[in-house]
Formats: C-alpha cells, sequence, structure tokens
C-alpha cells in the first residue's frame, strides 16, 4: 500500500469542502419578495422563512457532526493511499451536494418526494461515510493488530446506525411528512450530544500514543 | 476533561466559516434592472444600491470584529474539548448565517420587523459567543489560577455588553428605525477601535509566557 | 531563477480554489418552481434535475482529478517562482470557471453548442495544466539531472492526452451530443482509476528522498 | 507597537478571502435563457456571454495581482499588530466587494456609470492597499534602519501608481467607454508581468537573512 499524500493537505482540503458547503447553506434562503409589505404583513412573510432556516440547522449540523466523526477518523492514520483519497471525495461530493437538498425542503417541505429525497440524500451520504470508515479502519488494524478491538466494533455500529436512521426517517415520509422531518432534526443532535466519538478517538488515540 | 481537538486545525476551520461568510456578503447584492436606463439614469439606480453596500460594509465589520475576538479568545487555549466544540459550532451556524438577514436589510431596510431582526439576529450571536467565551474563560482559570482576575472582569464585561448593545439597539427599531440602523453601525465600530481586545489578549498571554 | 513563494502558501491558496469551485458547482443546480405541484407530480420535476446531477458530478470529478494531479505535480518542487504563478494563476483561472459551462450544460444539454462548450473549457484548462506541466518538469530535470527520464515521458504522455480527449469528446458532439456527454463523464473516471499518477509520484518522490 | 496576531494565521485567513472572492466571480455570470434556442441560435446567445467572461478574467486578475503583492508586503513583518489587521480587514472588504462591479460591468458594459463605477472600485482599493502599504514599510524601515531606501522608494512608487491608474481609467469613460475598458484590462496585466515586485521581495528578503 503506497502513501500518496501528506495527511495535513488532505484535511486541510477536506476541511475546506465541508466549511464551504456549510457555509453556502444560507444562500439557499432567499430574501422573500415584500415590496407590497407593510410592517405588519413583514411579520407573516418573515414567519414563513421559518422552515428554510429550520432545514438551515439542520443541515449545518448534519454537516458539522460529519466532520467531527471526519477528523476523528483520519486521526488514527499518518498518510493516506489513493483509495482512501477517491472514497473521500466521493464523500466530498456528496457534502458538497447537501445545500440543494436542503434548499428543496426548505421551499416544499410539505411534498412528500422533497422529503424522501432530502433523507435519501443523507442516507447515501452516511453509506459512503462508512466505506470510508471500513477502509480506515482496516488499515489501522492492520497496522496496529494489538488495537482494542471492542471500541472498534462499537464505534463501527456507531457508523453503521447513521445511514440506517436516515433511510428510516426517509421511508416514514410514505405515511407522516412531519414525523419524517422531525426525525431528520434529531438524528445529528443525537450524534452531536452523546461523547462516544469522545471515547473512540480518546481511547485509541491513547493506543497510539 | 478530555482534550478533543488540536486547535490549530479547529481554527482553521472555524477562520474558513469566517472568511467565506464574509465574502458571501456581496452575493446578496444584486445586479438591479438597468436594460432600460441610459447613463443618467443608471446613476439614480446605482444610488439605490447605497443600502446595500452599507449593510455589505456593517455586517463585514460585524464578522472581522467577530473573527478577531474568537481570535483572542482561543488563544487562551491550548486544546479544545467537544464542549467547547459544539459552542463553536453554534457560534459558526449563527456567523454563517448572517448574510441572509444581511440581504433582507439592505433589500427593505425600511420595513420595521426586518430592522428587529437583523439586530435580534446578531444579539443572538453574540449571546452564544458570550456562552463560548464564559465556557473559554472558565477553562483558562482553573489552569491558571493565578491568572489577574481584573483583566478577565474587564473583558468579560466587554463581552456581555455586545449582545445587550445588539439588543437595545433592535428595540429602539420600535419607535425610531433610522437611529436602529445608525446603532448597528456604530456597535462593530466601537468594539473594533478600542484596544481592549489588544490589551486583554496581550496581558493574559505575557501571564501564560 | 530567483524563488519566489514559499510552497505551502502557494499550495494552500491553490486548494482554496479548488475545494471552493467543487463545492459552488451545487449553487448551479437552481431549486425547480413545485408551487403547483402535488405529491405525484414533484417525482416528474425532480427526474428533470437528473441532468445537473449528472453535470453536478462529472464537474466535480473534473477538479478533484485536477486537483490530485497538481498536488502530484508541485511535489516535484520545493519552490515556485514567478512564471509559474502566473501559469498557475491561468490555470486557476480555469479552474473557478468550469461551475459556469457546468450549469449551461445541466440546463441546456440537448443544444450542441453549449455542449462543445462545455468540452473546449476542459480542453483548454488542460491545455493551461499542460504548461505548468511542462514549466515544472523542466525545472525538476535541471535540478534532478539524473531523474528516471522513462517515468518523466509516461507522465508527460499521460498528461498531454488530457486536452486531447476532451478535444475530441468535443468535437464529437457535432454529429452525436449524447456520446459527447457520455465521453466527458468517462474522462475522469479514466484519469481518476488507474494509478498512474502514484506510481509517477511515487517513482520520483523515491528518487528525491 | 505591541505585536497582536500570528502571521500564518493571518495570511491564512486573508488568503481565504481572496481566493474566495476570486472563485464567486463565476457565479455572477448568469446562465442566459435559452429555452427557446435552437443549436444555431444557441452560438449568438453564448457569443453575448463574452463581455462577461472578458470582466470574469479582468476581475480575477485584478485579484490574482493583489494576492501576490500582498503576499510579498507581509513578508516584510514577522508579526501583525492591531492597525495593519484594521487596515488589512478594510483591503479584505475591498477585494470582497469586487465581484458586484464586475457583475455590473459585465451585463451593462456599455452604460457609462457603471464603467466608472467598476474602475472607482478598483482605484478605492488601490488607495486602501497604499495605506496598508506605507504602514508596513514604515514599520520595516524602523526595524530595519539600514534598510536599501532606493528600491523600497521605487516599490512604493508602483504602488502609488495603481490607484491613479484605475482613477485615470475610470474618468476616461466620461469621454470614451471602449478606450476606459481596455485600460482595465492592461493595468493588471502591465502589474503581472514585470518582475518588480519580485525584485522588491527578493532584494529586502536578502537584506532580512
Amino acid at each position: 500500500m503506497k502513501t500518496f499524500m501528506n495527511l495535513n493537505r488532505f484535511e486541510a482540503f477536506s476541511d475546506g469542502v465541508f466549511a464551504i458547503a456549510m457555509t453556502l447553506l444560507v444562500i439557499e434562503i432567499k430574501v422573500p419578495d415584500l415590496s407590497h409589505a407593510t410592517a405588519s404583513t413583514a411579520i407573516n412573510v418573515l414567519i414563513h422563512v421559518a422552515p428554510h432556516i429550520i432545514s438551515y440547522i439542520t443541515s449545518f449540523l448534519v454537516i458539522g457532526v460529519l466532520w467531527l466523526n471526519h477528523h476523528a477518523l483520519f486521526h488514527l492514520l499518518k498518510r493516506v493511499d489513493r483509495i482512501a483519497l477517491t472514497i473521500n471525495l466521493a464523500l466530498l461530493m456528496c457534502i458538497a451536494f447537501i445545500p440543494f437538498p436542503t434548499a428543496l425542503i426548505g421551499e416544499y417541505g410539505k411534498l412528500q418526494p422533497i422529503v424522501m429525497f432530502y433523507g435519501l440524500t443523507l442516507s447515501l451520504t452516511g453509506i459512503v461515510y462508512n466505506v470510508l470508515w471500513f477502509y480506515v479502519v482496516r488499515q489501522y488494524l492492520w497496522s496496529h493488530p494489538q488495537a482494542n478491538r471492542r471500541f472498534i466494533y462499537q464505534a463501527s455500529l456507531w457508523s453503521i446506525g447513521y445511514p440506517i436512521f436516515y433511510l428510516i426517517a426517509s421511508l416514514v415520509s410514505l405515511s407522516n411528512i412531519t414525523l419524517s422531518t422531525i426525525l431528520y432534526i434529531l438524528i445529528p443532535l443525537f450524534y452531536l450530544f452523546p461523547s462516544v466519538i469522545d471515547r473512540q478517538l480518546s481511547n485509541l488515540s491513547d493506543e497510539i500514543s
């Protein structure tokens, strides 16, 4: 397995795509037409922007959580080979795409296919993330045969759950759009607050050092 | 308290979001329709772009000042734990959102709810900044029990003032929209010129080294 | 030959332009008008977005592959002079332009001049890349007279092929637009999967170290 | 004079704004409406995009040249104080604004006030650049009293010329719009090709080391 790229540059480039995708989300919130609005009707128009703001927050958290995990993941590696680079390119392609389904669900969050499309995009992103995860972990286990496998199994389960949760949430939209949307918001919060990634990272890092 | 992320990468990522949010502000200044304009009428149309340029400058300074403070703040730390990361993610979410109220106030700066919305967004951003500030300072005081607390109290007062000033400025819009807008412009200038942050940083840094 | 700029800063700046251009591609996928759509008609509208998604993926890969090559190329150098900087500026100008023909072909992929324009843009980008390639390689051979020239000839052939393939693919559009579009998608895949760049880089790097 | 910020982070942040502003220029080239176009009429529409592409190239070079100079300038410093930071913030504010007059001149390049507005924006940017230049050079001369002043005088003349050239070019638009536009294109080329900045940098750097 040939080493290919310095980890620092690889991480800086990936971070760039994450940061830009997060910041571009706001561009998709269009300024509503208020040219005929008065002070009192303007409030009603602003309230209609609320779904956009909710989808902005949700997608911001989704990309933020993926960034945190991405960082934890590559801390396991010292160098990146071309296969990891190619899978990572596919992941960045999914990340950079998220502003589009976010704009769609912000504008047409009551249409079932739009709601489902949002969840399927995030599920696909999660699948690509898992491909990267297992590729990196396999390499890590090769170079660290005595690593604590229990932590790796735990973290892998955690990783596999992510696209499955989004798949379920997007299928839920077939019977209940509101519930589906609520699940979309809860999943990144669920992945943000518990300190599983912390433990996973600090435990593995401890073994490295 | 487990350490979580290397400060350099954390700062680079945050800087990215700050820089992108600042640069995206210009995207919200739409090209006016001049297809029926002559050389003489084009000037009048350009003059109507002025409010957009003023809101561009104001928001650019707001984000710039927050960036300077953000930098000063994290200089107090050596490493970032997950709680600081999560609060910082919430702060970046507010920063990356600023182009939207900026576009709104540039376009409809005479509608009171729009003017108030701008101020409330910046006030909320200031509140999240303060949560981060007190979290970081608390950690700093733990690891530096002999730190000069007078400087920290001074800088904290300075920090708390920020969201309060924006809250007041946004409430002023209920009786006087123009005054409210003028206050919005003065607040970042007020935080830019006095060298309080300088002193706060250099004093604390002196104690570190 | 005077040295001009630290390689790290040069690469970071170039990486920034690559990352932003890749992420901006999504902005060109406009949210379709679904205001009169029902759940069942929304799917049809979504299907019409497909060409945009295909052009998004294609251009993302094109820029991604150029980024990988750009990285491999500058690894041959230790410092960058002003001529390399100027050629690189021209290359970044082409890269940053790619979102525009991508938006055009996503929207009007059935119009022959649009299809041809896309290919010609990528061909021109490839030509500028080759100018940079030969400038850098010439310098490398000066400072490493005993370098393995067979690898360099191979890699150069590979480089020259890129704009020629895109030129051919864009000319094909004159008789068959669909075939031309398929070729556009295959070329970056062809340059992504074979590990020629790997070998070229690792071989030359081995000689350096 | 208190030092305020590490030069690396300051440069990385500035580079980010430069890179984003350059890449955002393409966003302002709107996809023309070709929904009723045939293969033959599409070419005519594409030709109408040409002014946008010329203004894209011009502004890309303008920002690129300013970036090269910005880099050369800060190489003279080791650390950045708050005054330099504040002037730099004003410069970045001008840089990040450039996409707007670029979009205007690309769309309405035949209206005299628009052509003049473009030149005045670049002239203002040049003035802010000069303020920064003289602030930095003054500091450099303090800490390097034996520096070769002839080079600094030469480079200063070069710097002062920049906003004056743009001011003249924008005033020329009052009598001849085409000539004014041609001058806008020539000025960055003039500042790109002669290797004055090279000499200035390498000479001063030689004195430092």
